[in-house]
């Protein structure tokens, strides 16, 4: 358990291990993603949200009879209550909505019938399943509230993924988009120590209950680094708008040492597994509206870049989750500002897992109190301590 | 900057350095902290929580009329909107103070006029600042309308310090609680990458804004091997309750293997400087209002639980800041449930420093997105990979 490293400081703890999982594995060198011993590939193209969510929290696939029973489970814990719907209605209506996730997810521990129960497994699993249950009912509620409708409950007839898409529109999805809605939260629902989940886990080891540390995440979700690049996509992909700007486009962020969002990853050494899975269900879905527009630049970007860097820095670079999941998103109609919260619905049940695995890992050593050092460099009063002045004389 | 080190998994990164900083330093063996080159010892003694926040913000002491200046820019940011008033009015009474301050630092960025702007020191700065400004009176407001009492307004007319205590019980406080409270801030302001602090600074790596940064610093603040201790010392103090039970409970802990809180630190191998102010400024205050016991409680617990760990583990154990913080907050007056709060609206005077220096740091290297690695420890099929298997078959 324990290695020679070398840590180069303000590197963000870049290729440093610091704590034993069972719960995923990101082989960057493979490009192969692994939820519990199963690739995410075959999850993506067979099992449903709620069956990985099963796999994740309980560490096994579950039979037909578990899984009908945690599916109804799930369901019964999604309604939220008209305190929460309450509050939401105090906020400006051009609030982000990644800050009203995270004032929600606090807002919710309130009303947690657990949340004074400290120290047990049983109690901290389950304020996760209402956290992953709830959180999608918290965001279409928003996601209306915000322009002026009201909120829609949700449906016990309908699965998760189909669920948020009703909540969010008011119209049962057709089973085609509830698919590819399906695939897309089983694709973002983990990935190891990636820096929210780190932030969830980190607050976590302070024995902080479950949704101090799921806020936290979703604070880290929403930087432009981390989950916040998705919505940039889009922005990037509206900015080009034609296929025939995309030479241009590239040369400008080329030379004047600016990135193109959702290419490059910090563990990924070739192409994301999730992205070759979301490509053809972003092309689908464009085919399906007619518009296979932000498909078509999407590609040739892809293409192009990959082309421009080897050529003019000699550099190979991958798509990362992120290229595609905009354009598909964005044929599904689901509004931009909404990009990287809807990655937030499916990454809890990640979160949750590390929460759990953080708190009551059985395997020694149990994981401490993250607590690193810094180096000082204040060289204030040079190398010895500043002398106290009165102000008077400042 | 490059240094070999030793990495034992599942630790929370302890003796590992993983950033340069000139915010602070804290000196386990000597017993030392540093804000920006100036002991802490001169800080409380002398200074007011707005010079350190100036000190903090802006890397010198401010002249006089520098400090009159930024004492009248933070009391002008002080008031909070009704809107969050509205939100607070929607939460059940019951409800963890930490979890409400988590809720609310997420939705005061719903009003920050700078929400949208990305990637400015300025704007980061100035939300900073409203932060530090406006986070007492949203604990003090819950602290009333959580018992069924008015928010009380912030008045132009005081300090920072007396300010927050205004604003909780209604009255003007004296000069000497005003002093005792105003020192509290300061010693609490700022400790290096603590776990609230690393919190803030992993979520603000990611470009994630202010807010956000803070709101994942709450919660992990509030947890019971952070911040949380202050509270359960109180809670140890009651439990103990007469100078006569406490060679019977150090017996209880040491043979149960439990805890004595507010003994050991993760960093300090010697009492905690900030322990020794704050133990005899609780003297003082009980004296004040006729109450020593809790106080003498605490002296008594820690010279016995030091004599009592030397004689049977040979360990020399310290008193933390928690420690006598505990018995001074409570002979204040401050509610219980307050406690950790009441360390959240001091820490974010650090925490809003660290975020800018984790996106702004001129030095070189630039911090970069906290990601770091995990190792893979699942054995769900052996060292393959779990072929899949259709739900029926299971």
């Amino acid at each position: 358990m324990t290695e020679e490293c070398k840590i180069t400081m303000n590197t963000g703890l870049r290729g440093v291990t610091v704590a034993s999982t069972r719960v995923s594995d990101v082989d960057g060198d493979a490009g192969k993603l692994i939820y519990r011993g199963y690739l995410v590939k075959d999850l993506a193209e067979n099992a449903s949200f709620e069956e990985v969510v099963f796999l994740l929290l309980y560490e096994r696939m579950p039979n037909l009879q578990e899984l009908a029973s945690f599916k109804k489970a799930l369901v019964s814990e999604m309604p939220i209550p008209r305190e929460i719907i309450a509050a939401l209605k105090t906020r400006p209506r051009d609030s982000l909505p990644m800050d009203i996730l995270q004032a929600g997810v606090a807002m919710l521990a309130n009303h947690d019938p657990d949340i004074r129960i400290e120290g047990e497994r049983e109690a901290t699993l389950r304020m996760g399943i209402r956290l992953i249950a709830k959180m999608p009912t918290l965001l279409a509620a928003w996601s209306r509230i915000c322009t002026g409708q009201d909120a829609v409950p949700p449906s016990r007839d309908l699965g998760h993924a189909a669920n948020f898409l009703y909540m969010m529109t008011g119209r049962v999805p057709d089973d085609e988009i509830t698919g590819f809605f399906d695939a897309c939260l089983v694709l973002h629902a983990e990935h190891s120590f990636n820096a929210s989940t780190f932030a969830a886990r980190e607050v976590a080891s302070t024995r902080a209950h479950m949704y101090a540390a799921v806020g936290a995440a979703v604070g880290s979700l929403s930087g432009a680094l981390h989950g916040g690049a998705n919505t940039r996509v889009m922005q990037m992909l509206k900015v080009i708008d034609s296929v025939d700007n995309i030479d241009a486009y590239i040369e400008k962020q080329l030379t004047g040492g600016g990135l193109i969002m959702g290419l490059g990853h910090a563990v990924y050494k070739v192409d994301d597994p999730r992205a070759l899975i979301l490509a053809p269900m972003s092309k689908k879905m464009g085919e399906r509206i007619g518009e296979v527009k932000w498909y078509e630049i999407s590609r040739r970007l892809e293409e192009k870049a990959k082309a421009a860097f080897k050529r003019r820095k000699n550099m190979d670079i991958y798509v990362n989750v992120d290229f595609y999941s905009a354009s598909l998103y964005y044929a599904m109609g689901i509004a931009m500002d909404l990009f990287t919260p809807v990655f937030a619905i499916s990454r809890i049940a990640g979160w949750a897992t590390h929460v759990l695995e953080e708190q009551y890992a059985d395997a020694a050593p149990k994981p401490m109190l993250y607590r690193p050092e810094s180096e000082y460099i204040g060289d204030y009063c040079g190398p010895a301590e500043c002398a106290w002045e009165p102000i008077e004389r400042r």
